[in-house]
């Protein structure tokens, strides 16, 4: 039992562990897969639940139907880290979508998932995908301007290796790198533990970001207290609506593409996801630069 | 650390104990208070965690308000369990109520609220609350039919004691105990563990109640999986429209009548808390008796 990692001191999450499947260490972490009796096989990254085989819908599927549903006709997506394939896997039902890059810096985690978790790892089988093994800040540098229409940050949370992206140049990068009216899509903690970093995140984006920005959130039970947020922002450009998407997932025709259908999100969940709880409202002071009336209601 | 509970087996949550302020066993369950270090103080009955400090807003605010602002001017409003009072804090909130009946088993546990959270046990000093210690099912035998605009039930989970408050004489007991038109709230469990008790009181409330039956649900980090749900019924009368509330809170003039502003609870958390993922719109079926075209939208 573990009460002292510094993102939730002072409480801890248990799964009753059946059987340990990995155990090993890469460059960049530890690595660990066990098969729990509650939530199906779990992968752990230096101590932390990345994902379990019971709730890894939620976050997969909001962290990608979230930016791609709110605009037109994705075709180029780039998604930095998840090395699990999850996110893949999700992106893979837009039909519209021609190239899908990921920029994963640990090739372990993706090994490991191609053994331990093949519904997630199912997602680097898309030919559209194509694999960049390495530091995600040294790929965005040499990736031209306004290439991407979304880009997806599955990161681990911003305690070491992954500090940099949630800092101000990473997020200027990303903006570069997306055309006007392009939308990103950033893990964003939990507004139960952490609003002074989801505070300064919003800061930095409402400073980089000319489009709009939001805060939107989900119920994944294996993460502390129980929630994930997600930082959506766009750029300058034709103005997105994220809290009514315009090109809902019921519509897609390439939905079932990944084998399955979707588990956790609908147009009501993404609509739902941006409404904040008061004590949220307050603590965390939303830009109001949202395009349409019906968009200002939703933010504090 | 226990893996076996009965409703969340395999998993627990941990919270670091600070000091223990209080342990004793009442005439119907063990009860304990204790200082922890990351949700201020929490109140434990039978090893289970009924609140703490930090999160017990969303599930108090949600219980009382979800019902309250669905219908207009609600004037007589009965708590089932709730000694604790959290929910009569929030009910007080709406100056239309009259009277409000609350019917808790066990005496110690007001009392032991009364000593240490004395933020929820302000509840109690409404000069409109009646307490009635006592067992909810023989208190509603003698309840005149139709009195209620309004029961919540805030019990503690259907094992032991509380198993009853789950069952069909219980429901049939609440409506017949409501007006045309009135409305009950129910504590219903998490949509991550328990679909098949959730479909169960389903069943039975499409039976019994003739009017609308919806699931929502709101999170609550220190609750098994990170969320609750609750159970919203009305019976034949008037239309309830549970998801666009009639009552917005916002208009409440009393609104502040409990010393404290609302952490967690606003219009649009409502409407957000009926908005099901798609696993539960599967598991669960609703009942698509909801009055208007944009009900039907949120449900399965």
């Amino acid at each position: 039992m573990y009460f002292n990692n510094p993102m939730w001191p002072g409480e801890a999450h248990s799964l009753k562990v059946e059987n340990i499947l990995f155990q090993g260490k890469s460059e960049f972490q530890e690595i660990l897969v066990f098969e729990s009796s509650a939530y199906g096989k779990v992968l752990v990254l230096d101590g932390i639940v990345q994902l379990s085989e019971k709730d890894e819908c939620a976050y997969q599927e909001m962290i990608a139907h979230l930016p791609l549903c709110s605009i037109e006709s994705p075709k180029r997506v780039l998604v930095v880290g998840g090395g699990d394939g999850g996110v893949l896997r999700e992106i893979s039902r837009h039909s519209s979508v021609e190239l899908i890059d990921i920029c994963e810096i640990d090739k372990m985690v993706i090994d490991v998932c191609k053994k331990y978790f093949p519904q997630l790892y199912v997602g680097f089988e898309d030919p559209r995908v194509r694999l960049h093994v390495g530091d995600a800040v040294e790929f965005l540098r040499h990736v031209p301007e306004g290439k991407y229409d979304a880009i997806i940050v599955d990161s681990s949370d911003p305690v070491g290796p992954a500090q940099e992206l949630v800092e101000r140049p990473f997020f200027e990068t990303t903006a570069r790198a997306l055309r006007p009216g392009g939308v990103l899509c950033n893990m964003a903690e939990s507004m139960w533990l952490h609003t002074h970093l989801i505070q300064d995140m919003l800061s930095i984006c409402r400073e980089t970001f000319k489009g709009s920005v939001h805060y939107a959130w989900a119920s994944v039970p294996t993460y502390p207290s129980g929630v994930i947020g997600f930082l959506l922002c766009s750029t300058e450009g034709p103005p997105v609506d994220f809290l009514h998407p315009v090109n809902p997932i019921e519509k897609l025709e390439g939905n079932l593409k990944c084998g399955r259908e979707l588990r956790f999100y609908n147009s009501e969940i993404h609509s739902a996801a941006f409404a904040l709880p008061s004590f949220v409202r307050r603590e965390v002071s939303i830009l109001r630069n949202s395009p349409t009336p019906a968009q200002r209601i939703c933010v504090s």
